[in-house]
């Protein structure tokens, strides 16, 4: 089953790759604010369901996807 | 206003991120397969309206954010 896990800085949390692609966008000209940059991971799992997906995918975020102190995540399941 | 992009390495083309983390994954015990690895970019542009927001954000990844070559981009423009 395709699952899609988007992994993004939390507030608060410091962003240097962000301000370094707000700057270069100023730079090009662009009226930017607030860029934040996190990851996206698309993967295949072995599941029987939507349901034991998430739940799996959800593990892989805890032990090694996402730093749940300075990250927060979100997950979809492809059918 | 609030757009997002997420950028992904295209079909064909070699991801060690993805392959990185997915033997990881394998090694925490997880089956996985085909996992891929791309960014998220969440920024705020100044724009009347969606199509010009959504138009800017466009020219931001020709110019800075995606390499064509290698990466495909998706564009959501929130609100």
């Amino acid at each position: 089953m395709r699952a899609t896990v988007v992994v993004r800085p939390k507030q608060g949390i410091l962003d240097p790759q962000g301000e370094a692609v707000e700057n270069a966008l100023e730079h090009l000209g662009f009226s930017v604010a607030g860029a934040r940059v996190g990851k996206v991971v698309d993967l295949e799992v072995e599941a029987t369901d939507a349901a034991a997906a998430r739940a799996q995918v959800e593990r892989m975020c805890e032990q090694l996807l996402a730093n749940p102190l300075m990250e927060s995540y979100e997950i979809e399941v492809h059918g």
